[in-house]
Protein backbone atom coordinates (compact mmCIF):
# COMPACT_ATOMS: atom_id res chain seq x y z
CA UNK A 1 0.00 0.00 0.00
CA UNK A 2 2.94 2.76 -0.73
CA UNK A 3 1.16 5.65 -2.11
CA UNK A 4 3.83 6.27 -4.86
CA UNK A 5 4.23 9.28 -7.03
CA UNK A 6 6.09 10.75 -9.64
CA UNK A 7 8.95 8.42 -10.93
CA UNK A 8 6.63 8.05 -14.67
CA UNK A 9 3.25 7.32 -12.88
CA UNK A 10 0.49 8.20 -14.98
CA UNK A 11 -2.14 11.09 -13.76
CA UNK A 12 -5.40 10.01 -13.69
CA UNK A 13 -8.09 10.90 -16.90
CA UNK A 14 -8.83 8.71 -19.57
CA UNK A 15 -6.01 7.23 -20.88
CA UNK A 16 -5.47 5.99 -17.18
CA UNK A 17 -8.63 3.97 -17.17
CA UNK A 18 -8.18 2.82 -20.85
CA UNK A 19 -4.19 2.10 -19.44
CA UNK A 20 -5.26 0.06 -16.81
CA UNK A 21 -8.21 -2.18 -18.87
CA UNK A 22 -4.83 -3.17 -21.30
CA UNK A 23 -2.91 -3.85 -18.47
CA UNK A 24 -6.18 -6.26 -16.92
CA UNK A 25 -6.27 -7.56 -19.83
CA UNK A 26 -2.98 -8.70 -20.22
CA UNK A 27 -3.30 -10.29 -16.68
CA UNK A 28 -5.90 -11.94 -16.79
CA UNK A 29 -4.81 -13.13 -20.16
CA UNK A 30 -1.62 -14.30 -19.26
CA UNK A 31 -2.58 -15.62 -15.06
CA UNK A 32 -6.57 -16.22 -14.67
CA UNK A 33 -9.15 -14.41 -12.99
CA UNK A 34 -8.06 -15.81 -9.58
CA UNK A 35 -3.82 -15.16 -9.78
CA UNK A 36 -4.19 -12.09 -11.83
CA UNK A 37 -3.61 -9.18 -9.04
CA UNK A 38 -5.01 -5.51 -8.73
CA UNK A 39 -1.89 -4.47 -7.55
CA UNK A 40 0.04 -6.77 -10.83
CA UNK A 41 -2.70 -4.60 -12.98
CA UNK A 42 -1.50 -1.67 -11.53
CA UNK A 43 2.00 -1.84 -11.79
CA UNK A 44 2.08 -2.88 -15.74
CA UNK A 45 -0.27 0.04 -16.23
CA UNK A 46 2.45 2.59 -14.43
CA UNK A 47 0.07 3.66 -11.61
CA UNK A 48 -0.83 3.49 -7.77
CA UNK A 49 -3.25 0.98 -6.87
CA UNK A 50 -5.32 3.37 -5.60
CA UNK A 51 -6.26 4.76 -8.65
CA UNK A 52 -7.23 1.50 -9.58
CA UNK A 53 -9.68 1.39 -6.98
CA UNK A 54 -10.75 4.98 -8.01
CA UNK A 55 -11.61 4.23 -11.33
CA UNK A 56 -12.61 0.36 -10.46
CA UNK A 57 -15.18 -1.45 -8.06
CA UNK A 58 -12.68 -4.10 -7.58
CA UNK A 59 -11.23 -6.88 -9.77
CA UNK A 60 -14.91 -8.49 -10.83
CA UNK A 61 -15.95 -5.29 -12.35
CA UNK A 62 -12.08 -4.91 -13.95
CA UNK A 63 -12.56 -8.09 -15.46
CA UNK A 64 -16.38 -7.45 -16.73
CA UNK A 65 -14.49 -4.11 -18.14
CA UNK A 66 -12.15 -6.32 -20.58
CA UNK A 67 -14.53 -8.35 -21.26
CA UNK A 68 -16.49 -5.96 -22.77
CA UNK A 69 -13.42 -4.34 -24.23
CA UNK A 70 -11.63 -7.39 -25.79
CA UNK A 71 -15.10 -8.02 -27.58
CA UNK A 72 -16.76 -4.59 -28.14
CA UNK A 73 -20.17 -4.62 -28.01
CA UNK A 74 -20.73 -1.82 -29.86
CA UNK A 75 -18.90 -2.93 -32.82
CA UNK A 76 -20.65 -6.16 -32.43
CA UNK A 77 -24.53 -5.16 -32.09
CA UNK A 78 -23.64 -2.66 -34.53
CA UNK A 79 -22.76 -5.39 -37.13
CA UNK A 80 -24.99 -7.64 -36.33
CA UNK A 81 -28.08 -5.32 -36.85
CA UNK A 82 -27.21 -4.07 -40.39
CA UNK A 83 -28.90 -5.67 -42.79
CA UNK A 84 -31.73 -7.89 -43.46
CA UNK A 85 -32.96 -10.08 -40.32
CA UNK A 86 -33.84 -13.05 -41.83
CA UNK A 87 -30.01 -12.71 -41.97
CA UNK A 88 -29.24 -12.16 -38.47
CA UNK A 89 -28.05 -15.32 -37.61
CA UNK A 90 -25.28 -15.37 -39.90
CA UNK A 91 -24.14 -12.00 -38.88
CA UNK A 92 -24.05 -12.87 -35.08
CA UNK A 93 -21.49 -16.28 -36.15
CA UNK A 94 -19.71 -14.10 -39.08
CA UNK A 95 -18.99 -11.36 -36.83
CA UNK A 96 -17.70 -13.56 -33.60
CA UNK A 97 -15.76 -15.22 -35.79
CA UNK A 98 -14.17 -12.07 -37.38
CA UNK A 99 -13.52 -10.75 -33.74
CA UNK A 100 -11.41 -13.89 -32.69
CA UNK A 101 -9.62 -14.39 -35.77
CA UNK A 102 -6.63 -12.63 -34.19
CA UNK A 103 -4.58 -14.38 -32.34
CA UNK A 104 -4.06 -12.08 -29.11
CA UNK A 105 -7.52 -11.82 -29.39
CA UNK A 106 -8.07 -15.50 -29.13
CA UNK A 107 -5.55 -15.47 -26.35
CA UNK A 108 -7.91 -13.13 -23.91
CA UNK A 109 -11.12 -15.11 -25.39
CA UNK A 110 -9.23 -18.37 -23.83
CA UNK A 111 -8.02 -16.44 -20.86
CA UNK A 112 -11.70 -15.63 -19.78
CA UNK A 113 -13.53 -18.70 -20.70
CA UNK A 114 -10.72 -20.67 -18.45
CA UNK A 115 -11.36 -17.57 -15.78
CA UNK A 116 -15.40 -18.01 -15.85
CA UNK A 117 -14.83 -21.71 -15.77
CA UNK A 118 -13.05 -21.58 -12.11
CA UNK A 119 -14.17 -18.81 -10.53
CA UNK A 120 -17.15 -17.92 -9.06
CA UNK A 121 -16.24 -14.27 -9.57
CA UNK A 122 -15.47 -14.83 -13.50
CA UNK A 123 -18.50 -16.96 -13.75
CA UNK A 124 -20.48 -14.11 -12.95
CA UNK A 125 -18.83 -11.76 -15.35
CA UNK A 126 -19.48 -13.51 -18.23
CA UNK A 127 -22.81 -14.41 -16.99
CA UNK A 128 -23.78 -10.82 -16.57
CA UNK A 129 -21.86 -9.92 -19.52
CA UNK A 130 -23.94 -11.96 -22.12
CA UNK A 131 -27.15 -11.77 -20.58
CA UNK A 132 -27.36 -8.39 -20.34
CA UNK A 133 -24.56 -7.05 -23.27
CA UNK A 134 -24.82 -9.36 -26.04
CA UNK A 135 -27.80 -12.10 -26.32
CA UNK A 136 -30.11 -10.43 -24.22
CA UNK A 137 -29.86 -7.90 -26.47
CA UNK A 138 -30.01 -9.42 -29.51
CA UNK A 139 -33.27 -11.24 -28.65
CA UNK A 140 -34.72 -8.43 -27.41
CA UNK A 141 -34.27 -6.15 -30.48
CA UNK A 142 -35.66 -8.68 -32.87
CA UNK A 143 -38.90 -8.14 -30.40
CA UNK A 144 -39.14 -12.33 -29.84
CA UNK A 145 -40.84 -14.05 -26.99
CA UNK A 146 -38.52 -15.16 -23.90
CA UNK A 147 -35.66 -13.48 -25.45
CA UNK A 148 -33.52 -14.26 -22.32
CA UNK A 149 -33.54 -18.24 -23.21
CA UNK A 150 -33.17 -17.24 -26.99
CA UNK A 151 -30.27 -15.61 -26.15
CA UNK A 152 -29.36 -18.34 -23.37
CA UNK A 153 -29.50 -21.27 -25.92
CA UNK A 154 -27.82 -19.24 -28.98
CA UNK A 155 -25.27 -18.23 -26.29
CA UNK A 156 -24.73 -22.14 -25.79
CA UNK A 157 -23.93 -22.83 -29.18
CA UNK A 158 -21.48 -19.65 -29.90
CA UNK A 159 -19.94 -20.64 -26.25
CA UNK A 160 -20.28 -24.53 -27.02
CA UNK A 161 -18.25 -23.77 -30.41
CA UNK A 162 -15.87 -21.27 -28.88
CA UNK A 163 -14.94 -23.62 -26.32
CA UNK A 164 -14.35 -26.98 -28.69
CA UNK A 165 -12.82 -24.80 -31.69
CA UNK A 166 -10.09 -22.51 -29.11
CA UNK A 167 -9.76 -24.41 -25.94
CA UNK A 168 -10.56 -28.15 -26.71
CA UNK A 169 -8.93 -27.61 -30.22
CA UNK A 170 -11.52 -30.36 -31.79
CA UNK A 171 -9.97 -31.51 -35.21
CA UNK A 172 -13.46 -31.25 -37.37
CA UNK A 173 -13.58 -27.26 -35.92
CA UNK A 174 -9.93 -26.36 -36.30
CA UNK A 175 -9.97 -27.58 -39.56
CA UNK A 176 -13.01 -25.77 -41.25
CA UNK A 177 -12.75 -22.44 -42.60
CA UNK A 178 -14.93 -19.86 -41.09
CA UNK A 179 -17.58 -19.33 -44.31
CA UNK A 180 -18.48 -23.31 -43.11
CA UNK A 181 -18.76 -22.74 -40.14
CA UNK A 182 -21.18 -19.92 -40.84
CA UNK A 183 -22.73 -22.11 -42.81
CA UNK A 184 -23.81 -24.44 -40.62
CA UNK A 185 -24.07 -21.82 -37.70
CA UNK A 186 -26.08 -19.60 -39.20
CA UNK A 187 -29.29 -20.97 -39.80
CA UNK A 188 -29.40 -22.12 -35.90
CA UNK A 189 -28.51 -19.24 -34.25
CA UNK A 190 -31.58 -17.66 -36.49
CA UNK A 191 -33.82 -20.41 -35.33
CA UNK A 192 -32.91 -19.63 -32.11
CA UNK A 193 -32.91 -15.45 -31.73
CA UNK A 194 -35.59 -15.02 -34.86
CA UNK A 195 -37.80 -17.76 -35.56
CA UNK A 196 -41.18 -18.22 -34.39
CA UNK A 197 -42.06 -21.65 -33.18
CA UNK A 198 -44.73 -23.36 -36.17
CA UNK A 199 -47.99 -22.45 -34.88
CA UNK A 200 -50.69 -25.53 -35.32
CA UNK A 201 -53.28 -25.17 -38.04
CA UNK B 1 6.55 -45.06 -2.85
CA UNK B 2 5.79 -46.92 0.30
CA UNK B 3 4.77 -50.80 -1.06
CA UNK B 4 1.98 -51.39 1.57
CA UNK B 5 0.13 -54.63 2.13
CA UNK B 6 -2.05 -55.78 4.34
CA UNK B 7 -4.17 -52.91 6.74
CA UNK B 8 -7.27 -53.88 4.80
CA UNK B 9 -5.83 -53.26 1.10
CA UNK B 10 -8.09 -54.56 -1.47
CA UNK B 11 -6.42 -57.47 -3.63
CA UNK B 12 -6.14 -57.05 -7.61
CA UNK B 13 -9.76 -57.64 -9.64
CA UNK B 14 -12.86 -56.19 -10.80
CA UNK B 15 -13.99 -54.81 -7.79
CA UNK B 16 -10.67 -53.30 -7.03
CA UNK B 17 -10.31 -51.43 -10.64
CA UNK B 18 -14.16 -50.16 -10.38
CA UNK B 19 -12.60 -48.92 -6.50
CA UNK B 20 -10.43 -47.23 -8.47
CA UNK B 21 -12.24 -45.22 -10.59
CA UNK B 22 -14.86 -44.25 -7.97
CA UNK B 23 -11.86 -42.68 -6.14
CA UNK B 24 -10.94 -41.25 -9.31
CA UNK B 25 -13.75 -39.59 -10.17
CA UNK B 26 -14.06 -38.20 -6.41
CA UNK B 27 -10.38 -36.63 -6.64
CA UNK B 28 -10.87 -35.41 -9.91
CA UNK B 29 -14.25 -33.59 -8.71
CA UNK B 30 -13.04 -32.49 -5.27
CA UNK B 31 -9.45 -31.16 -6.84
CA UNK B 32 -9.45 -30.70 -10.54
CA UNK B 33 -7.93 -32.57 -13.26
CA UNK B 34 -4.27 -30.77 -12.38
CA UNK B 35 -4.47 -31.54 -8.52
CA UNK B 36 -5.86 -34.83 -8.38
CA UNK B 37 -2.60 -37.32 -7.95
CA UNK B 38 -2.61 -41.20 -8.27
CA UNK B 39 -1.20 -41.46 -4.90
CA UNK B 40 -4.38 -40.13 -3.50
CA UNK B 41 -6.79 -41.91 -5.47
CA UNK B 42 -4.68 -44.97 -4.50
CA UNK B 43 -5.32 -44.03 -0.94
CA UNK B 44 -8.97 -43.28 -1.46
CA UNK B 45 -9.36 -46.04 -3.26
CA UNK B 46 -7.64 -48.91 -0.58
CA UNK B 47 -4.75 -50.10 -2.86
CA UNK B 48 -1.47 -49.25 -3.45
CA UNK B 49 -0.52 -47.09 -6.35
CA UNK B 50 1.68 -49.53 -8.20
CA UNK B 51 -2.10 -51.37 -8.51
CA UNK B 52 -2.93 -47.88 -10.00
CA UNK B 53 -0.44 -48.00 -12.91
CA UNK B 54 -1.71 -51.79 -13.31
CA UNK B 55 -4.59 -51.17 -14.27
CA UNK B 56 -4.40 -47.97 -15.92
CA UNK B 57 -1.34 -46.45 -18.31
CA UNK B 58 -1.66 -43.22 -16.41
CA UNK B 59 -3.75 -40.37 -15.21
CA UNK B 60 -4.98 -38.88 -18.02
CA UNK B 61 -6.58 -42.77 -18.96
CA UNK B 62 -8.32 -42.92 -15.44
CA UNK B 63 -9.86 -39.79 -16.10
CA UNK B 64 -11.05 -40.45 -19.56
CA UNK B 65 -12.71 -43.75 -17.61
CA UNK B 66 -13.88 -41.60 -14.78
CA UNK B 67 -15.66 -39.70 -17.73
CA UNK B 68 -16.53 -42.77 -19.64
CA UNK B 69 -18.31 -44.18 -16.81
CA UNK B 70 -19.81 -40.82 -15.29
CA UNK B 71 -22.14 -40.90 -19.07
CA UNK B 72 -21.75 -44.44 -19.41
CA UNK B 73 -21.98 -44.58 -23.27
CA UNK B 74 -23.41 -47.64 -23.61
CA UNK B 75 -26.53 -46.44 -22.01
CA UNK B 76 -26.70 -42.83 -24.06
CA UNK B 77 -25.85 -44.50 -27.44
CA UNK B 78 -28.63 -46.83 -26.50
CA UNK B 79 -31.15 -45.04 -25.85
CA UNK B 80 -30.48 -42.37 -28.17
CA UNK B 81 -30.75 -45.11 -31.30
CA UNK B 82 -34.06 -46.87 -30.43
CA UNK B 83 -37.19 -45.28 -31.58
CA UNK B 84 -37.91 -43.28 -34.82
CA UNK B 85 -35.03 -41.81 -36.77
CA UNK B 86 -36.80 -38.20 -37.46
CA UNK B 87 -36.89 -37.90 -32.92
CA UNK B 88 -32.93 -38.55 -32.84
CA UNK B 89 -32.19 -34.73 -31.94
CA UNK B 90 -34.69 -34.95 -29.42
CA UNK B 91 -33.31 -38.10 -27.83
CA UNK B 92 -30.32 -36.67 -27.72
CA UNK B 93 -30.39 -33.77 -25.52
CA UNK B 94 -33.37 -35.52 -23.39
CA UNK B 95 -30.77 -38.48 -22.51
CA UNK B 96 -28.31 -36.00 -21.34
CA UNK B 97 -30.60 -33.72 -19.16
CA UNK B 98 -31.60 -37.29 -17.20
CA UNK B 99 -28.12 -37.92 -16.99
CA UNK B 100 -27.11 -34.42 -15.52
CA UNK B 101 -30.39 -34.73 -13.03
CA UNK B 102 -28.52 -36.50 -10.28
CA UNK B 103 -26.66 -33.70 -7.72
CA UNK B 104 -23.63 -36.33 -7.89
CA UNK B 105 -23.38 -36.75 -11.74
CA UNK B 106 -23.54 -33.06 -12.33
CA UNK B 107 -20.89 -32.04 -9.54
CA UNK B 108 -19.05 -35.09 -11.85
CA UNK B 109 -19.63 -32.83 -15.03
CA UNK B 110 -18.91 -29.78 -13.86
CA UNK B 111 -15.55 -30.97 -12.50
CA UNK B 112 -14.96 -32.26 -15.74
CA UNK B 113 -15.78 -29.45 -17.45
CA UNK B 114 -13.35 -27.42 -15.27
CA UNK B 115 -10.66 -29.98 -15.76
CA UNK B 116 -10.99 -29.92 -19.67
CA UNK B 117 -11.12 -26.20 -19.77
CA UNK B 118 -7.78 -25.73 -17.61
CA UNK B 119 -5.38 -28.57 -18.19
CA UNK B 120 -4.44 -29.96 -21.65
CA UNK B 121 -4.56 -33.43 -20.48
CA UNK B 122 -7.76 -32.50 -19.83
CA UNK B 123 -8.84 -31.26 -22.64
CA UNK B 124 -7.31 -33.94 -24.93
CA UNK B 125 -9.30 -36.72 -23.27
CA UNK B 126 -12.36 -34.65 -23.18
CA UNK B 127 -11.96 -34.00 -27.23
CA UNK B 128 -10.85 -37.73 -27.39
CA UNK B 129 -14.13 -38.77 -25.53
CA UNK B 130 -16.51 -36.87 -27.30
CA UNK B 131 -15.17 -37.51 -30.74
CA UNK B 132 -14.90 -40.86 -30.33
CA UNK B 133 -17.61 -42.57 -28.04
CA UNK B 134 -20.61 -39.74 -28.42
CA UNK B 135 -21.03 -37.46 -31.11
CA UNK B 136 -19.32 -39.13 -34.08
CA UNK B 137 -20.48 -42.29 -33.36
CA UNK B 138 -24.09 -40.40 -33.53
CA UNK B 139 -23.69 -38.32 -36.57
CA UNK B 140 -21.57 -41.71 -38.36
CA UNK B 141 -25.21 -44.30 -37.22
CA UNK B 142 -26.66 -41.78 -39.30
CA UNK B 143 -25.34 -42.20 -42.13
CA UNK B 144 -24.78 -37.97 -42.51
CA UNK B 145 -22.13 -36.72 -44.24
CA UNK B 146 -18.91 -35.09 -42.16
CA UNK B 147 -19.93 -36.90 -39.70
CA UNK B 148 -17.53 -34.88 -37.01
CA UNK B 149 -18.12 -31.52 -38.03
CA UNK B 150 -21.83 -32.25 -37.43
CA UNK B 151 -21.00 -34.15 -34.36
CA UNK B 152 -18.90 -31.35 -33.18
CA UNK B 153 -21.49 -28.47 -34.13
CA UNK B 154 -24.26 -30.84 -32.00
CA UNK B 155 -21.57 -31.70 -29.33
CA UNK B 156 -20.79 -27.45 -28.81
CA UNK B 157 -24.45 -26.74 -28.51
CA UNK B 158 -24.89 -29.09 -25.80
CA UNK B 159 -21.36 -28.68 -24.26
CA UNK B 160 -22.34 -24.55 -24.19
CA UNK B 161 -25.99 -25.83 -22.70
CA UNK B 162 -23.82 -27.64 -20.17
CA UNK B 163 -21.82 -25.06 -19.16
CA UNK B 164 -24.23 -22.17 -18.96
CA UNK B 165 -26.68 -24.06 -17.16
CA UNK B 166 -24.68 -25.84 -14.52
CA UNK B 167 -21.29 -23.80 -14.34
CA UNK B 168 -22.59 -20.13 -15.09
CA UNK B 169 -25.86 -20.97 -14.04
CA UNK B 170 -27.50 -18.65 -16.33
CA UNK B 171 -30.41 -17.86 -14.54
CA UNK B 172 -32.96 -18.51 -18.30
CA UNK B 173 -31.17 -21.72 -18.41
CA UNK B 174 -31.83 -23.11 -14.70
CA UNK B 175 -35.10 -21.96 -14.41
CA UNK B 176 -36.19 -23.98 -17.58
CA UNK B 177 -37.20 -27.17 -16.95
CA UNK B 178 -35.92 -29.88 -18.93
CA UNK B 179 -39.30 -30.32 -21.05
CA UNK B 180 -38.55 -27.03 -22.13
CA UNK B 181 -34.89 -27.51 -23.22
CA UNK B 182 -35.90 -30.93 -24.82
CA UNK B 183 -38.76 -28.75 -26.94
CA UNK B 184 -35.88 -26.06 -28.24
CA UNK B 185 -32.55 -28.36 -28.59
CA UNK B 186 -34.10 -31.48 -30.39
CA UNK B 187 -34.50 -29.85 -33.26
CA UNK B 188 -31.52 -28.25 -33.41
CA UNK B 189 -29.67 -31.21 -32.77
CA UNK B 190 -32.10 -32.92 -35.46
CA UNK B 191 -30.61 -29.88 -38.02
CA UNK B 192 -27.20 -30.74 -36.64
CA UNK B 193 -26.94 -34.37 -36.92
CA UNK B 194 -29.48 -35.81 -39.37
CA UNK B 195 -31.16 -33.45 -41.97
CA UNK B 196 -29.28 -33.04 -45.12
CA UNK B 197 -28.95 -29.33 -46.05
CA UNK B 198 -31.65 -28.06 -48.73
CA UNK B 199 -30.79 -29.15 -52.40
CA UNK B 200 -30.76 -26.71 -54.97
CA UNK B 201 -33.54 -26.74 -57.52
Amino acid sequence: MTTARGRGRRPGGVDTRAAIIVAARGQFAAKGYDKASIRGIARDAGVDPALVHHYFAGKAQLFAETVDLSVDPTVVVGRIFEGDPARLGWRVIETFLLLWDPPERRQVLVALLRSSMTSDEGARALREFLNREIFGRIALATGASDPQLRGSLAGAQMLGMAVMRYVLKVPALVDAPNALIVERLGPILQAHLVDTAPEPD
